[in-house]
């Protein structure tokens, strides 16, 4: 099995394990006992704490330990809004950070706060100058990632931090998925991270507030961790987790630009082997690690069950893949095609023979997957791809009956801009990727010039349609409420 | 090294630790994953969330996994009072609750919402006529430990089940410290515990909410863990948690009963051979492992110390072993003494020849540290005793000057009751177990049926000098202000 998901877990380090397994050991006790396993588990700590802050450049009395790296990144938001209340309630998040943080900023307006969530760029890079007006007067917090979790671009963190220096608002950086692949840039006041990402084990955040930031707990007083973590303190986690922090930070550039070379071919090669790919995120400023792309009409489902099936575990931003029917918020915020999505995060290590592999079955899943669908990529589909296909196309890939079809000048008459549709295509009921691969086979059937609706309840239509436009070269025309239900999402044939 | 600090934290169960090790190969990736890895995950995951739901009475999807007893326990409560404050702000919980508990009490507070700390005997059980006075129309939650984790009593859980269930106030049962020794009794609506007292690792605790329960989370949204805690799953360490209680849970009643017994001979014997001692907590209604006792004229920390040189690892209440300066508020809501305070508590499988051994070694050690006193527990001090014995108790013990000697029928004149002292011993800025030693050295130097006043400013004398009069049948007569700052406790000499 080739693990390809670093940025959800990275396996534990073997040097971490090692540790683990001695401070299991050693370091059990309640290190606030003074009595001899107390001491000895104090001490364990403590060098634990020097580790981690040095690392991260902080001192060690800066840095709490917290049961998660969500745990660490919500206290990081929360407690530093509450630490500033009377600054104002006020706080600026980019629009592609984790989700642990956009529910926090959530759970901050749903007590009455505001938040605004600052835009990103088709790389996912935040906008500074957008990120500039957004700041206020009761601006309290700005919460930045150090690099997007999805598609690996680094945000100009040494650059907020200036934006918010100069009003003397704190920077939260969450830091998860850069702590052990890129150094994060100085200027923040608090920073948060995960062990478990850089291949310490699960159960271990960091949680670093700058000395001189206010933070204000919003959790149960406790004396322990700085008073920022209530209960008992973990320490053969933290152990593993500093020891292996050690680890990657030793050395790890080697082992990191040897990865980002890996990642490199993934994204030259793929856009090569498979038609209609769209690679994402900034292909130089980047995490190491990670890449994503997305496959025009797949089910990021089947592509995850056919990697699987083939010996790669993956993750993906589709909405069919979430309990949740919406895309990714991050493809969403970058405007980016969201159906077919692959996320490849590289763990140290990882064998270069194991990304060989997973590049030359890619390109033959995907085509068995389109197989089926009725639709040849990058061939525009002459008239006469109809009946026939979309009947495979139901049978291997449709979860609900085929609407009725619609035939070429019937649906919607409006008048308005931008004119009526000389096709309306009802995909209502049916998810992603049917209403794109509907296009797809069926806007061969009016002549160029002409509108396409296409009706559909599906979230990441609005997504998925205007980038297969993009991606094809016909036009996007935009979008307006369906009588019929859901949203017609309107596209001109060019060609 | 004897330890027997179980209660604060069990040593790791050896077949947890190798559910562990197996867990951490395979169990490490994220449960919520398709791929392998995450099936392998999530299958553990369900396997361990089935063995503690059975455990524990309950069913799997009531069963969350935290980060800690500690968060699990503050959930309990906040979510709890959050979920049903349309009912009311008022929640009661017992005054002997885990202090983590009470801060999350404290914090309700703080955000304006009420707490009752129902009272306790003097073995530190609820008085159940004193819980139901204290339910209100407004009461939206009541919490109760199972029991007390410094003394050991057994709370009536059940009986303050039914007073809340007439009332339909859902009870709230700290469970940290009876699960996987005692079986908690029904009736409970929602129940906390925490795996390293169990002998699973630190890092997870379990909140359950018992169906029809009204709950609301008070942490950001997350859909993980029945939406209740944030963050990744701690997979291999909610292995390890669960095998550890199935372990001790699978015939653990032949073993609780041994250490019942080795208790018992703690209870017995240490009044026999060590003098002034107090043991507190229900001698019957009590965890099996657990055994509190309070030496008079001993420095908690000191007896500590030494205890830990001779190779046991105990805890104490003792104000002067805390940062805060005050003893355990356990003892305090009893109304026990607290110097020299031990907590024993026995992990499972503790041999007899370590609690053998302790009996042998503690008589030596207390004498040793109340051979410098100057006092001789259960003797009346002769009014010779006086500055030479001083001179070596203040050498020993006391970290600040004396104090100048307040020389009999000197000192506060006052008239009110209960009548002017004979004799004023002033222990200003002199901690525990300074004040009653001082006490125990003076008090034979006025004559039976006369006052003396103990001027102190420490919490702990509050405590102690009563505790003092009821051991040794002097006639504690209450206290009062003292010009000289602190507190004047009165003293009448009955023999």
């Amino acid at each position: 099995m080739a693990y390809f998901d670093a940025a959800s877990a990275e396996p534990l380090h073997p040097a971490a394990r090692a540790a683990f397994l001695s401070a299991l050991e050693e370091g059990w006790a309640d290190p606030a006992r003074q009595y001899h396993d107390g001491r000895r588990a104090r001490l364990l700590l403590d060098a634990a704490r020097e580790t981690v802050a040095t690392v991260l450049g902080a001192r060690p009395d800066e840095v709490a330990f917290t049961g998660s790296g969500t745990q660490a990144v919500q206290l990081a938001l929360l407690g530093t809004l509450a630490g500033r209340r009377r600054v104002g309630a006020h706080a600026v998040v980019s629009a592609v950070e984790h989700s642990s943080v956009l529910h926090a900023a959530e759970q901050h307006e749903a007590r009455g706060g505001e938040i605004t969530r600052t835009v990103v760029d088709r790389t996912g890079r935040v906008d500074l100058a957008a990120l500039e007006n957004d700041l206020r007067a009761d601006t309290a917090a700005v919460a930045l990632q150090s690099a997007n979790h999805e598609v690996g671009t680094l945000q100009p963190v040494a650059e907020a931090a200036d934006l918010c220096a100069a009003r003397g608002i704190p920077l939260i950086v969450d830091a998860a998925q850069s702590v052990g692949r890129v150094a994060v840039p100085d200027g923040w006041s608090v920073l948060a991270a995960s062990a478990h990402k850089w291949g310490g084990p699960a159960g271990v955040g960091v949680l670093v507030v700058k000395k001189g930031t206010r933070y204000a707990s919003p959790l149960p007083y406790d004396e322990r961790e700085a008073r920022r973590v209530p209960g008992f303190v973990n320490v053969p986690a933290i152990v593993a987790a500093a020891v292996a922090l050690g680890a990657v930070a030793t050395g790890g550039d080697d082992e990191n630009r040897r990865l980002a070379g890996l990642v490199d071919k993934i994204r030259t090669r793929v856009p090569q082997t498979v038609p209609d790919v769209e690679v994402v995120g900034d292909p130089v400023a980047r995490l190491p690690h990670l890449v994503t792309f997305s496959c025009l009409y797949v089910d990021g489902e089947a592509l995850l069950t056919a990697l699987d099936r083939a010996g790669f575990a993956v993750s993906s931003g589709s909405s069919c893949t979430s309990s949740t029917l919406t895309p990714s918020h991050v493809l969403a915020a970058m405007g980016v095609l969201s159906q077919g999505n692959v996320r490849v995060s590289l763990p140290h290590g990882t064998p270069a023979a194991e990304v060989d592999r997973f590049l030359a079955v890619l390109p033959g899943i995907v085509a068995d997957l389109r197989a089926v669908t009725g639709v040849t990529p990058g061939v525009l589909p002459s008239a006469a791809g109809t009946a026939a296909d979309s009947a495979i196309a139901d049978s291997a890939i449709a979860d609900s009956p085929m609407p009725e079809s619609a035939e070429p000048g019937t649906g919607e008459q409006g008048s308005g801009e931008p004119g009526s549709p000389a096709l309306v295509l009802d995909t209502l009921g049916r998810r992603c990727p049917i209403p794109v691969i509907e296009l797809a086979k069926h806007i061969g059937e009016v002549p160029p010039g002409a509108l396409v609706a296409v009706l559909s309840d599906d979230e990441a239509a609005r997504l998925d349609v205007p980038a297969w436009c993009e991606m094809t070269g016909h036009a996007y025309a935009g979008e307006r409420p369906s009588p019929e239900g859901g949203v017609a999402y309107l596209v001109r044939r060019t060609s």
